[in-house]
């Protein structure tokens, strides 16, 4: 009927006329040619959040590191291996973004030095000097003129003392935050994320994280329409 | 025909009733709960291998690390994460074990110490403690009773005198090596390998990681063979 589809298309339509930018996955940090540092993410959070968007009627791009997920139907997908290769890659596409999400889980820490050749197995013991990454979340956040920012935060715990200091730290205008352990977050099918913003906060339960993602995407387009008309 | 069937029944049947273990795919040796030192395996070859060996008749187990591979039929697979959970598998696994490939890219490193917790990002730089560790291939090798023992050798260079050296230093009965780089070795759909033996060495010219390793297995069943009737 004529209620519901003007229903549904409201639903869908809250992001029209948007562009998002989301990154997702790992990045990747090379200590010689074959060794790396990387972390468990597989990027499906991010991705279900990209498709989310879309969905919501947004224009989207996805910023992804390596992962073994196919790129979502209509998402201009641009692949990076480390970090610094997604920093240049948000910044060529930040100009006309309205909404930045960073569900990347940047590596925080790189090789000091990539050896050029591998490296030998001589010692028992090997120190590996590593180097702060840039924060590309914390960077697009307080860049000028901004989007509105989201990031994420995957805890093993103090959940929400962490949360929300790292949302003041980063200045983003919303933060989702996880627990990382068995079954949870990185890695698996479910997650549950709390989210957090100036003067509010929501729990949203452990689901699939297409499901979890529709959610969050409705919180940040009604905190975005809210923050606009500020 | 009559003589086509025979040869075809004579080239499936090479390692009729013998038990072939095959390790494949990188190890994850863990920094903290969610990240991890790696390296770029991807397993194609070791799980190409796997089923080579099974094609030719075998009884073959896989132990693999994480990789985004399905087990080839036929195939009994144990899934690790890192190198002590693969010793334990493959020492579980090589009683009655005629023939030993070790195709897995054991990480050579791990963190001295993974910690409970997510370390968090406080300074510039850090320092990361690695410790050997343990070598799979060479304990075999080195064992008693021990396996008809095959292991790889992935290098940037040097390739002919690197692969000689690890032959004899791990006591290997034959070892296939590469050489990584652009589209070639880890992560890639193609490899060429040469292959050393006491005496003796062969090249195998660049093709798909399957021909390639249906090759390997032809001449792996040839010395196995070689060194039961000295």
């Amino acid at each position: 009927d004529l209620i519901a589809d003007l229903a549904a298309g409201f639903e869908t339509g809250r992001l029209a006329g948007l562009r998002v930018l989301v990154t997702a996955g790992p990045t990747r940090e090379a200590i010689d040619p074959v060794r790396y540092v990387s972390n468990r993410s597989s990027g499906r959070m991010g991705y279900a959040v990209a498709a989310a968007a879309r969905e919501a009627g947004a224009r989207v791009t996805l910023v992804s590191g390596p992962v073994a997920l196919d790129g979502p139907p209509g998402i201009e997908r641009v692949m990076v291996e480390t970090a610094e290769e997604m920093r240049a890659a948000v910044r060529a596409q930040l100009p006309g973004c309205d909404i930045f999400i960073g569900a990347a889980a940047v590596a925080d820490y790189r090789p000091a030095q990539a050896a050029a050749q591998k490296l030998k197995k001589r010692d028992a013991n090997l120190s590996l000097d590593l180097v702060r990454n840039p924060d590309i979340l914390a960077e697009v956040a307080q860049g000028e003129p901004r989007p509105f920012t989201v990031g994420f935060a995957a805890e093993t715990g103090d959940l929400d003392a962490n949360a929300r200091t790292k949302r003041m730290q980063k200045s983003l205008d919303l933060i989702a935050a996880n627990l990382v352990g068995p079954g949870l977050g990185f890695d698996a099918e479910d997650n549950a994320l709390t989210l957090y913003w100036e003067g509010g906060s929501e729990s949203l339960p452990r689901q699939s994280k297409p499901q979890l993602a529709r959610e969050l995407i409705a919180i940040v387009a009604q905190r975005f329409h809210d923050a606009s008309s500020d």
